[in-house]
Formats: C-alpha cells, sequence, structure tokens
C-alpha cells in the first residue's frame, strides 16, 4: 500500500446508524469545503461539547450499526460510553521512521481508522465483510515520548515519559512504556479484531509491536448505560468520576494551553494492576469494605446508602473512629484540591491462569487527564503511602501517552505536532 | 470446601429470566420429590428434545438474565445458540486422585455449574455480585481416557484418545489432550470471567491447568440469531451444520448406545486451527472463493445465489471443469454416506501477534458427534488428502473429550461413569 494509492482520500460518511451533531457537522454537510477552515475552532468546541456527542442510551434497534463519529475536536473513545471490549496497543517506532514517516504512518491509520469507525472497509481491506458492523468502533491514538521528540521545535508535555516510581510498584517492562498507542475499543468482538489487524498490517512497516492487553467489561445491553462496572473483586470501581459533557469533564480531561500541539488532546495513563484474588478471597466482606470505604452489594459509601451518596469523611464510629477508615482507598484517592482529579475509562483482563490455577486477572486502569503530573501522579502518591487495596493489587504495567486532540475530515491525527 | 459444606445441595431455582420446560420441570415443580427417579428417563427425552430448549430468538428485554437450563438429559452448551464468548479449559487430575475423589470433585462442579447458570452465586462465591447476570451462561464438562479409565468396568467409546496423526497438523502438546475439559459459554464476558474462577477455585485441590483457549463470536444482538458465524478469514464458516431441536441433529450428536455409560453425551473434538491471514491476504477473491466453493459475500455456493442453496457438485464450466473444484473444501468436507457429518459450534481466537506484527489468530473448530471415529475422523482424512484451505490453515491443537450426558437435580455429571 503505497501513500499514493491512499490519496485522494474520500470524504468519510457517518451514514449508518445514529447521526450525531459531530457526525452531521463533519460527515455531512460542510465536509466538503474544508470542514476545519469552514467552521473554526469555535464551532468546533461546541460541537464536541454538545451532550449529542455522547450517546446516553445504547439502542435496541441494530446496535451493531452504532457509529461514533471519528472526526471532531476530541479524539473519540475517551468520552465515548466505555465499550464491552477495548484492546490497548503499544507499537515501537522502527529504527528508521523519521518525521516524514511519522507522517505517512499517521496519515494511513487515520485513514483507516476513519473508514472502520464508519463500518467501512479499510482501503485493500482484505476482509471487507469483516467491517459492515462498527459496534460502536473507536479507535484512539496515543504518542510516547521518542513521537514528541520527531518535533522538537514543539515543546510537548513536561509529565511525558514514564511515572515516578511508586513502592508498590512491580513493573514488567513486557507491559510498560512505547511509542505509539493504539486504544481500539468496540462493543462486538469480531468487529474489534478486524480493525486491530487492518491497523496492525497497515502499521507493521513502520513499527513493531511492544505490548497487547485486551480488557473487557460487562457486554452490550447487560446493563443500563452509565452502570458504574465492577471489577474482578466484585467491586463498583469508578464511582466518581467526571461525567462527559460536563464542564468538569471538560476542564479535567482536554488540555486546554492555547500555545501546544497537544491542545484539545490529553494525557493517558494505563496502569495494568494485577489483582491477587487468591489473597482477597480470604477477607471477609466487612473488611473489604474497610478497605474500600464503600459497600460491596451497591458500592455505597460506608456512611451512605446509595452509590452515589457524597462520602462523610468526618463520621466517627461509637467508639470514636472514622466510619471510612485513614487507610481506605476512597479517602486516600480524594484529594483536597478538587483539581486534582482524574477520568477513568478502565477494563478488566484475565489472562490464562497458572498451571496450579492461579489466577492472573485484574484491572486495565485506564486514565485521562490534562495533566498527569498535576492529576494523577499525586493521587497515586497518596494511595502508594496508604491504601489497604496496596494489599491485593499490585502495579505490573505501566505507560503515559499524550493523545493528540482530534482532526477534521481532511487531516490527520498528530497533525498539530509532526505537520 | 469440604464436602460436608457442600452437602444438602439445595435444589436448584431457575427463577430468573425465560423459564423453559426443561427448567420447569426440574427447578421447579417436581424438584422435591426427586426429579429424576419421578419423571423418568422417557419425559426426560422428552423434555429435552422440545424445541423450547433451545433459544430462538435473545429477548430484546434484559439479555443479560436469561439462562440456559444446566439439569436435563444432555448437557447445556451444545444444542445451545451459540453465545459470544466461550472459553475452553482442559485440565489433568493431580496424581493422587482416584474414583472417590473425582465424584467429589464432579458433585462440586456439578454444584457450582448450576447455581452459576441460574444467575446464583456459587457457594462460598467470593464475589457473588459477579454472578447475577447469567447471560446464558453454560457450563458444559468432558472427560478424557484417564478419567475414564477409573471406571473400567464400564467401556468407553473406542475412540477416546488422540485422533489418528493427519499430515497437515502441526500439532503443540500445549493445546492437545487433557483429563477434564470445561466449555465455559456466556454472552457477557464479566459473567464468563467469574464463573470460570469459580470453577478453577473448587477443582484446584483435584486437578493442575493444562491449557485454557478463549474463543468469541459476535457479539449478542449483532446478528440475528441463527446466522451462520464468519471466521477471521472473512469466511461464513458452518453453514452445512444440522440444527439443533431436529431428528437429525438427535442422531448425529447424542450417543445412543444404551450400554454405553455415555448414552445422552456426545464425543467432542477441539482442533485449534492457525489461520495465516497474511498468506490468505495474498490470495485475490477469486482464488478465496475457488478454495472454499462458496461466495465470500454471502455464503452462497459457487453454483447458486443464497447460502443454503445446495451446491451442484456436477456443475461445469463451459470449458468443462467442475464450477466447484475438487480441491474445495465444501467438496472434500462432503462424503457420500450421510451419516458421517458432524455438528460444528465454532469459536474465533486472536491472540496476540508476534513482535514484528504477524497475527495469531484462527479458529477453535468445536465439534461435536456420537462417534469420533465414524464422523469425525473420514472428513478430516479426506480434507488432509485434498482441500485447498490447508494452504492457510494450520492444525495446532487437537483434544478429544466424551462428553457425558446431563443429570437431574439430585445427580452430578459424570454419574453415569463414577457411581
Amino acid at each position: 500500500m503505497t501513500e499514493a494509492e491512499r490519496q485522494p482520500r474520500p470524504v468519510p460518511e457517518h451514514s449508518r446508524g445514529r447521526i450525531s451533531r459531530r457526525g452531521l457537522l463533519f460527515g455531512g454537510a460542510v465536509a466538503g469545503v474544508g470542514a476545519a477552515a469552514a467552521i473554526g475552532v469555535d464551532v468546533l468546541t461546541r460541537a464536541s461539547a454538545s451532550p449529542a456527542a455522547v450517546p446516553t442510551e445504547v439502542p435496541d434497534a441494530d446496535p451493531a450499526a452504532e457509529t461514533v463519529p471519528f472526526f471532531g475536536e476530541h479524539q473519540a473513545g475517551i468520552d465515548t460510553v466505555p465499550q464491552a471490549h477495548t484492546t490497548f496497543v503499544a507499537l515501537d517506532l522502527r529504527p528508521e521512521v523519521d518525521r516524514a514517516g511519522m507522517i505517512r504512518l499517521m496519515r494511513i491509520l487515520t485513514d483507516d481508522a476513519a473508514r472502520l469507525t464508519g463500518g467501512k472497509a479499510a482501503l485493500a481491506d482484505s476482509e471487507p465483510e469483516l467491517a459492515v458492523l462498527p459496534s460502536r468502533l473507536t479507535v484512539t491514538f496515543g504518542f510516547g515520548p521518542r513521537v514528541a521528540a520527531l518535533a522538537p521545535e514543539k515543546p510537548s508535555p513536561a509529565w511525558l515519559g514514564p511515572l515516578p516510581a511508586f513502592s508498590v510498584d512491580r513493573l514488567d517492562p513486557a507491559y510498560g512504556d512505547g511509542d505509539l498507542l493504539l486504544q481500539v475499543g468496540a462493543d462486538d468482538p469480531l468487529t474489534l479484531a478486524h480493525a486491530l489487524r487492518m491497523l496492525l498490517k497497515d502499521a507493521r512497516s513502520f513499527t513493531t509491536l511492544r505490548w497487547q492487553q485486551p480488557g473487557f467489561r460487562r457486554a452490550r445491553g447487560s446493563e443500563k448505560v452509565g452502570t458504574t462496572m465492577r471489577n474482578l473483586f466484585g467491586q463498583i470501581d469508578g464511582t466518581v468520576n467526571p461525567a462527559p459533557g460536563t464542564r468538569d469533564f471538560e476542564d479535567l480531561v482536554w488540555i486546554a494551553d492555547r500555545s501546544s500541539w497537544a491542545r484539545g488532546g490529553t494525557g493517558f495513563v494505563l496502569r495494568r494492576i494485577e489483582m491477587d484474588l487468591d489473597k482477597w478471597d480470604r477477607l471477609d466482606r466487612e473488611g473489604r469494605e474497610q478497605s474500600v470505604g464503600r459497600k460491596l452489594d451497591n458500592g455505597a459509601p460506608l456512611t451512605g446508602s446509595r452509590e452515589h451518596d457524597e462520602p462523610d469523611f468526618e463520621a466517627k464510629t461509637v467508639v470514636g473512629f472514622p466510619v471510612i477508615a485513614e487507610f481506605s482507598h476512597i479517602r486516600r484517592a480524594r484529594l483536597a484540591d478538587t483539581s486534582r482529579r482524574i477520568f477513568r475509562r478502565g477494563y478488566n483482563f484475565d489472562a490464562p491462569p497458572t498451571a496450579e490455577g492461579i489466577s492472573h486477572s485484574g484491572l486495565l486502569f485506564a486514565s485521562y487527564q490534562a495533566d498527569v503530573e498535576h492529576q494523577f501522579v499525586p493521587i497515586q502518591r497518596s494511595l502508594d503511602e496508604l491504601d489497604l487495596l496496596n494489599e491485593w493489587q499490585i502495579p505490573v504495567g505501566s505507560a503515559v501517552f499524550v493523545i493528540p486532540p482530534g482532526c477534521a475530515a481532511d487531516g490527520y491525527i498528530g497533525e498539530t505536532l509532526l505537520g
């Protein structure tokens, strides 16, 4: 596949499934006249901030046909209601790939992603029949330090690079770092497998595979949209999370610095956390609830009765101890400075167990925030110092990427850095 | 978990979701009076042969609550409409496990499976909140030669053991054989993960893990129930398949020999077939269609226009060659003796690719037939001799198990052999 064969790229059509305002803006009415220029950033902003960009209900009818618009101010797959399946992949650039090569690669992958997420075959798709059910497919790209260094004249976020060491970490380089992140999510596992193969095949002459981590949540339709996921400890995991479509979410997640090439993007941290299910099994329910600070059955804080009740960290037991213990996860994860919050969109993993039947299960803790240093690191430091869950949860993988902003239909992901 | 803690086992209730006739018989009206004795085999047969035992449509409302009855003449998971996810696991018995130990194990696993498939927590389930959405969970057990040998006075099917060698095979022992098969399927991956963990945890003191192979199809609701799956070659795979609920299916699949402990069970073959997607990609569509004998877009035979049209193997091209080539898969897979047919219920697999991005993808070819030697082996021999698909498909794993019959609510799987 040469670049010439791929040019000119037709305007993607979001003709299948629900048409959102963003899809309409970019795929329909104005795409032919150069969307970014014609609309301007102001409209882009409004379009992406519109609640219409975030599906609030997975429709019953033909859910496999539903698409998530690829083009926009922000990349999809972050404010998208989490799909049932997501695979995170890190690629390393081959030594000879320079800035021009990286631009070629991102043009190709952008084109693939735009087509596939629209339920269309990629160019030269050898199995086009596998592309017809998009099932809310999203493809999200992220850059590691080596890609950022291809454009040294454009400063990248200072936090881009490995996280500081935490005492709980037992990091395996097999799950660490990388040059190019692909986050591919869909409600249908066959759709995901095909999209991932097309992307990896087109990336193959530019990159090698560093790691691949598949994750899952409940199947589409198993629970109401908006239900907080449970992890493999049985915990409701992710109750306190800024809601996509709110100002709070916008402020916490998207990089706002007008001087940065990453404006409209976000910072991404993936932590692979092994959960010691056997050790956890030896803890009784009260111990589990104490360690988290929430009830297991409905996720309510120990001082409340419903999941989203505000925890009362001042409440004391009759003998004067805090109801929500000092070492509890929810107390340690909450910092006084409310700008130090993150957006989580995690997935479970369940790799085959050992011969002795010991689980290799856990959480792909995926965290999105405008400033990794200001938001993620202090929270993780607080948890590192004193979080009872550290007894059962071991971080074994850690990777940080900057997720570039989205692009318009005539652009490519990464153009603000590489172009 | 001691056996004493597990006794007496409460009668399972299939109180959630659609209540089938089988569920009603065993879980409701008569369970309290000793179901098997009270009803008798004749009713068992009618209950399980009833079309009601095979859901024909996944309901839109609360699909996660739908259950597949565990108890019955046959084990579930064979005539069950394939779930989106199935994991096949082979366990090896620890050296010290004798017949009494195997009975204890199967009582425990039967109890676990009955509860979990009914949407209830297993006994001493440490994460009971993960058990509440059964999502058509099924658990199917199979025995290898070593388990069969625990009851030497009861002859087992002669075919139980490794298949004869085929020239296409490149078998890796890491995916071969085993003493105890667990086939765990569900539409929801979290349900499956939790059920599998509970089963493996309870099996751990009796067994070690030999292999675990996860597979997937389209998500629940992505396609109409009854749509033939596509494999990762993009082929419609499994068009010619006896339909559950028909006499044809009953005759081909269930072991009928009244003198056999395996009566009401079936023979199970799992072949792990690596598909060389890169080599396949170099073949044009016409070459692909010739190799299979079917059209890629809708699966119709090259002599027909719709998927289920009967192939015309006599049809010739204008220059006199067969339209469906001699080397085509569908010609080679069809034997003149129509009793030599099998029931397929396969799954795709997609293991992480190599560093160079070469796929480790393929098919978990799961085949069910009353007589492996009479049905599976001659078909495989015909394919082995001349099937163009052998160019792209390499069997790398092979395992054969006998799947025991089902049991009533006061029994356990394997009782006809071990009891």
